[in-house]
């Protein structure tokens, strides 16, 4: 099932795409080009597409600002600054992982090659500070000190990502190390920088950031489970991909960590030399639900949820609660 | 001949060192590793190792504190951070170039593969931003600023010597462009932001920053020069690395745009598919020369230098001129 998307995205993307395509024009004519068929508004070839990308992030820190007492408008430039950074982690992600298709197109680097795809995430990286350390809003360099300290901890989450690869003994704590940098960390700054922005009271953005980090533990655990079950047609990667590469994602850990007979075949399938054939892709798969991890992902996940709405409510954020619940359910119901 | 080693660079190097160590502590222990590695902290074993990079942008930084009215270590924040991002760029630029070796050791991506390399320059560059957010120090926000335009300068400098690479067409101004961004961006900023991060006057801090960018074209060139004639024992890269790469550096281009024979016959030998044999490199350096391109670099560098040294007469920048001046003449002499 494919879940409504809510209203909140769609008017997020009117707000900050123009924002987006503003500071896009001051790159460098090759960079701009890499970054705007990244963001889905050309083809390879340069003519218009339309946006493949959901604008999550840009939608949490614009309910942040208006659940922090300001306008909704009132964060666009830290909405834009949060989405050029996660497009910069989203495209040096798919040059180390060497993924070929992201939204249902090729990659970028796949298209204008490495070393355009790695400047063009260092670039958008770069704007991001800028535009914030720009703007003349008194809290402009408060915003812009939370989105560098997320940066940081985003790059030692994709680190921690990196280093599992080479691993076989992650335990759930590390993975949630991981996951709380590569994922929470830029959501929690995203539902939390808006409210900065505007001049909210500490409390309430400390607890939106919370809820932020919580709603990012839920969203990797979604991804996990569609990384492993998700419908190639909707998730725009193959099946089974995350087992094909050997990911240390929760449910994977959860079943090898499990002390049960699934998961010690599990962890012998994970440690073979060869490529998996699709036969022990399958069976791996199997493996995963039998020793009960595809069921702990989907309790953890419901638990993080709970938790993150917890947190909302103490942010007292007035009308926007609702839209910002309703990303919330979202995030879980995207498929299942 | 091998130049005498300005004081200023091994006391600047004596100040930072330590400054660097502490941030770099913060990394997580897989980026910290590489990024150690990459400074010459450390050995690919993690033995400790004698650093082999000079401090070159710090010492600029430090000088520049001082020739700002404040004290010598007056900006270490800003020494380290314009150093972090330094060696960002190095990180990215030898995994972009595919260049084996750096300060005659291997590359850090040969030692710790791709992905480790392009996370740890990434690392680099948000801790850059981090330090100067996290200074309580009044101009702090200041030279975050004027970092952060430097950044970007410096990646869209490097996107324009990438699209160099695809092209014949190259001219003299648009290397002129390139430089400017890739390398005069960082050394500008380098000569003016410990002026900045003291509060000297906007004036000083004006001139101190076009110093440091005639300084960076004059730095570019003298690097072209050792590109294609420099002392691998001294450069640490291989005899005529810039023609086997095919680089757009000045003395090519001056050389391809000159209308003489020898331009047209090394645009022949850059426009054929296959590599260039060795013969064919030690000829395409000779065209070069014979183009009178070599000589046109050395005069240009001289230009450079001169108009280098008008405007840090400008800065006024009392003791601190000599140490600046006598950097300066060193990046000339490093070797001809």
């Amino acid at each position: 099932m494919t879940a409504t998307i809510p209203s909140a995205l769609a008017t997020a993307q009117e707000f900050v795409d123009p924002e987006l395509r503003k500071v896009l024009s001051r790159l460098d004519p090759d960079t701009r080009r890499v970054s705007e068929y990244h963001f889905g508004w050309i083809n390879a070839d340069g003519a218009p597409e339309t946006r493949s990308g959901k604008a999550l992030r840009p939608a949490l820190v614009m309910l942040s600002a208006q659940g922090g007492g300001g306008d909704y408008g009132g964060a666009l430039p830290a909405a834009a600054a949060v989405e050029l950074v996660h497009n910069f982690s989203l495209l040096h992600d798919d040059l180390m992982d060497g993924d070929l298709s992201r939204r249902h197109r090729p990659t970028a680097w796949t298209v204008f090659g490495r070393s355009a795809a790695l400047l063009a995430g260092d670039a958008l990286l770069a704007l991001s500070t800028d535009m914030l350390l720009e703007d003349p809003s008194p809290q402009a360099v408060d915003a812009a000190r939370s989105l560098s300290t997320a940066i940081s901890r985003l790059i030692a989450g994709q680190a921690a990502d990196l280093d599992f690869e080479q691993r076989m003994d992650v335990t759930l704590d590390e993975c949630r190390t991981m996951v709380a940098g590569k994922t929470g960390a830029l959501l929690g700054c995203s539902a939390s920088i808006g409210a900065l922005f505007v001049g909210a009271p500490r409390q309430a953005v400390e607890q939106l950031d919370a809820f932020g980090r919580e709603l990012g533990m839920a969203f990797q655990l979604v991804d996990d489970l569609l990384g492993l079950w998700g419908d190639p047609d909707v998730t725009g990667k193959p099946v089974l991909s995350d087992l094909r590469s050997r990911k240390k994602s929760f449910p994977v850990v959860h079943a090898m960590t499990s002390g049960t007979a699934a998961g010690f075949r599990l962890r012998e399938l994970y440690a073979q030399p060869d490529p998996l054939d699709e036969g022990q892709l399958g069976e791996a798969a199997e493996l995963v639900d039998k020793a009960g991890s595809r069921e702990w992902t989907q309790n953890e996940c419901e638990r993080r949820l709970t938790s993150a709405r917890r947190h909302l409510e103490l942010a007292d954020c007035g009308t926007a609660t609702e839209g910002l619940t309703e990303l919330a359910d979202y995030i879980l119901r995207r498929q299942r």
